[in-house]
């Protein structure tokens, strides 16, 4: 991958420079800094975008929604006319985009990025998708000579907006300080995973055990409350012994045990439920594709779906706790 | 309870003194302290009454197997007829019994404590049962003017041995300091949870999201090394990140991930699949009776109840990371 | 048992001709017909207890409810004081109570039949309780010289009343026709399972495969449903198939499938999904204490509590279709 | 779609008659049978091109397995190139394909049937795949003018050889006459079931409640047993009660119950727990695809993946009684 690192390189400075000259009208800051290409400008999107315009990159974005370019263009950002005409005018882009089917599109559809994108671009996908497609646009661009990484995120909505979420980076090594320079923008921690795929790997395997482990403590608590204890103390001992997990320590799903968490504010904010119950559909398809047991997986996929059809898809995904409590109405 | 509380130290001190006199040439240590009965001598029994001989307790103990009682009699122990002879001779006692049955029948059975318990006894039941049992009992104990309180433990033999066990008790408050003058003997964290029935509430709580989030650890680590994601490197992500846990962190069940755990040891020793298993199974009982949904909790269960019909009963029960991994002779 | 059947009988005999002279006053159908005990007028209970009047037994029953003995002699019956009251005026005794401990404070209490019961009479138990407690009544039973079984039937409030219950039969072989006697009166089958328990678990059994199956089928149509098949084709094409059963071929559980079944009113009438989650809950209990392996059977336990908490403890149990289906106000 | 059926007709005649006669020479049966093309010899779809041919169809034939296409050859049938050689010479074809994958490269792939299809073709896949994949490709033939329809298979490979085969079609109802026609040679059974897709919808719904019913039956023989009431006696109980499915009348897993079922011979022939791992798969597919709750569907899945990776994968999927049971030297 060296060799593809050099000739990266080698084909990027001149594009670099006169880019670079032209876009130094707009802000003093990026007089050295190369544009970015930006594709998704949506909840998560448009603040990584401004993230981006606010350390000095020119940014030149697409999006299919019409107001979300408007407002990208007020934040100092320019817009192009597709992703494939994106591609032709810059060396990096980002993408951030809803499903597999999006990001399969905005690469390698009629106007995709992979129809014009230059040999040496930097590819970095910061959606949260199926691996085998960020391994399959991979083998795509690298036959164009461009590098794709995934980098998904953790973190919601407010760390996109205080450029404080965390990257999961996938692809080859020889690309990683790379692509740091341009997340690191956007978040604080940047950690490599491994081979394209890892990424996202590493995103649906924490967001199985969140999932798992968030259900988990809704029912440990339900049940200890039923049993008589107090659920401020059921924390404080769960919370030394061998149960505790991020669910029970920081984000506790029963409400009034922790405050500034979503169980403290009726569950709104946070990791809506139906986000959560996309991710752990990523993890069912590929588990099924790799042949994985997933049992818990499985079931705590199931049951954030029966959330989502009895009104919990909104409410954050601890709301878990809510649903498996008894309905005022029909306490027995 | 104050008034509870009073009478039995009014009841006490003199036979305390009687006592302390006539257990005094044993060890000089004991000069003040007041003897302890102990019932159950079985791998945790023998060390905790240990762990009270070393601290200077005169202790009387009762167990059905003539062996552990020899073995307590070598280590400076006394031997009782039966745990309603036991309860005449002492003001406090410490049991720690497999399961609810040996409990109701060494409290309330024909040669039970209840059948000739002294009125202020202190009864500590550091067995791990249903909590409507710790009730049940400390009722029929409250009839006779003794007080029940229900103490088990976290931790496994080699913490029983080293006297480093966490205590979980439930019972009356204004108890709670005499409890935890004997418990620190056997352990270094002593909890008060709540009214009686609370430790257990606590424990099995504990120990439910303990099996949910260790099974979910497992299918984690298993999806991401399909994923082609590095081990090492998925658990110093996941440890970072929301899907934290206990059993990630501190007990991960993937070989090789951590240094001195059972799943760098063949899974030998810790804490075996038949011990969860049966925790898990008093989680479930006491979800049934109190209305509590728990639908990871039941599916842990069972899958650990899978695990120990075949052949992993007796491996740390962070084997589910082998038994969900397919079989090396199973490879498709 | 050949002997204790003819120590019954001699004993019988003359109580019999006694009793029968003087009952004989109420009804001319009686007038060869032993009396019988009924301990339990509720729901089923009445019903079971008017049947057996109508079909020429004299009736001595006791409730703890005042209205429903009021009602039972109305319809003919007498009132005994206590189940210990009734157990010495009859040689044969019918109970029809709630759950396990009713059993056991009917049987074993202070005022229970037990206390009194004569030596050679026949218990016969139709509530469906743990195998394990009708196995510990039948022992106290034995050592009063008087002979439990288990009978606890299949169908619900309609076929009691109608006399066209079924009735599964527990214990000593030698007693099945001296029971089955009895229960034809009520019922129209009357099945022998094996020694005492095993009507118990017989109906467990097959109660928990009813309630899997039936989630089974409304997993099944729903998901047909959204595949774009008509709900009525794909049980057609089910029901001459291998995934047919009892719920999707004479129950179906989706509305405008079938006539007639409580999917096609609301999912009124029918058995409640609390009834279906109690008998899921002893299927549980019972394999947890046998060491049982029920993966699904605890899932659709589950399931079933998670919809008593959400509103559907009264509904059919079959409205585990509605509850999986996407409520219309959440239709995203 | 009257029009296309009579555009398809008025296509379809003149080139029958020409192909009739230069096919006329093999056989004399096929002198008025119009030639069909057929994709995939495997274990199935090599018995339904020789139930083809036996019928008197010309058949010309293509498989990546050289010996698949000599030993149709053996039997009276013709090799063709590719997928798209035979679509040049034929009006009808069939596909039996492994997976989704496989049928989008036979139809879609560069030498695949839609390349070269002629209008009017009619297109008939017994795949058992993903609906979704289905009716992307019958879209893809409709431009071409050919007609898709999805015909997936009910039966083994013992039904395969037997043409007893029960089909289920989706498609344009005007086309199901011409289908009916040919499949009538495979199989005896075949439904209509609604749009493109529908086949395959009815298919994996079918084989979801198989699969849950099946363990159901499984964990229900195993408590029963456990509970000490004889196999045999309890499915006489639950075949004449709510719990009956086809799994416990006619394909019991409780060795001894039935004969002639695979759980009486080792659990050897049948069709193999992989099998079902696989349906299964495209279940939980569609259900995530379409947002259908399916825990028990789900749970299913997975169980029969764990007997994937344990050694259950070629013995047929009524083992999991077997694995459900507690292995011998596992009894505790």
């Amino acid at each position: 991958m060296a060799g593809l690192q050099k000739i990266r390189f080698l084909l990027l400075k001149p594009n670099i420079q006169l880019k670079s000259i032209s876009n130094a009208l707009s802000t003093s800051q990026s007089l050295y800094k190369q544009p970015i290409g930006f594709v998704g400008l949506g909840n998560m999107g448009n603040h990584m975008a401004n993230n981006l315009i606010k350390n000095g990159y020119p940014v030149i974005a697409y999006d299919v929604n019409a107001e979300s370019l408007r407002s990208l263009e007020n934040a100092g950002g320019k817009v192009g006319d597709s992703p494939a005409a994106i591609a032709t005018q810059v060396d990096q882009i980002v993408t951030m985009l809803p499903s597999s089917p999006h990001v399969l599109d905005v690469y390698n559809g009629p106007n995709g990025i992979l129809s014009s994108v230059k040999a040496g671009t930097l590819l970095l996908d910061s959606s949260t998708i199926d691996p085998a497609v960020s391994q399959q646009v991979a083998a795509l661009a690298a036959k164009k000579g461009a590098v794709y990484m995934d980098a998904p995120v953790s973190g919601g909505v407010n760390a996109a907006r205080d450029a404080i979420l965390t990257f999961m980076v996938g692809g080859p090594e020889a690309e990683f300080d790379a692509a740091k320079d341009i997340l690191n923008n956007m978040g604080k921690n940047v950690v490599y995973c491994g081979g394209v795929g890892t990424g996202e790997a590493a995103k649906i395997c924490n967001n199985m055990l969140l999932g798992i482990s968030m259900i988990g403590t809704a029912e440990a608590f339900n049940l200890g409350i039923k049993l008589g204890i107090e659920p401020k103390k059921l924390a404080e001992i769960i919370n030394m012994s061998s149960g505790r997990c991020w669910s029970s320590e920081l984000y506790n799903p029963c409400p009034g045990v922790k405050e500034g968490v979503p169980s403290s504010n009726n569950y709104q904010g946070g990791f809506g439920t139906a986000l959560m119950t996309k991710d752990l559909g990523l993890a069912q398809d590929a588990a099924t594709v790799n042949k994985s047991a997933t049992p818990l997986g499985s079931l705590a996929h199931q049951i954030y779906r029966i959330m989502c059809t009895k009104g919990y898809a909104l409410k954050d995904f601890s709301s878990a706790f809510l649903f498996l409590q008894e309905d005022k109405e029909n306490k027995s």
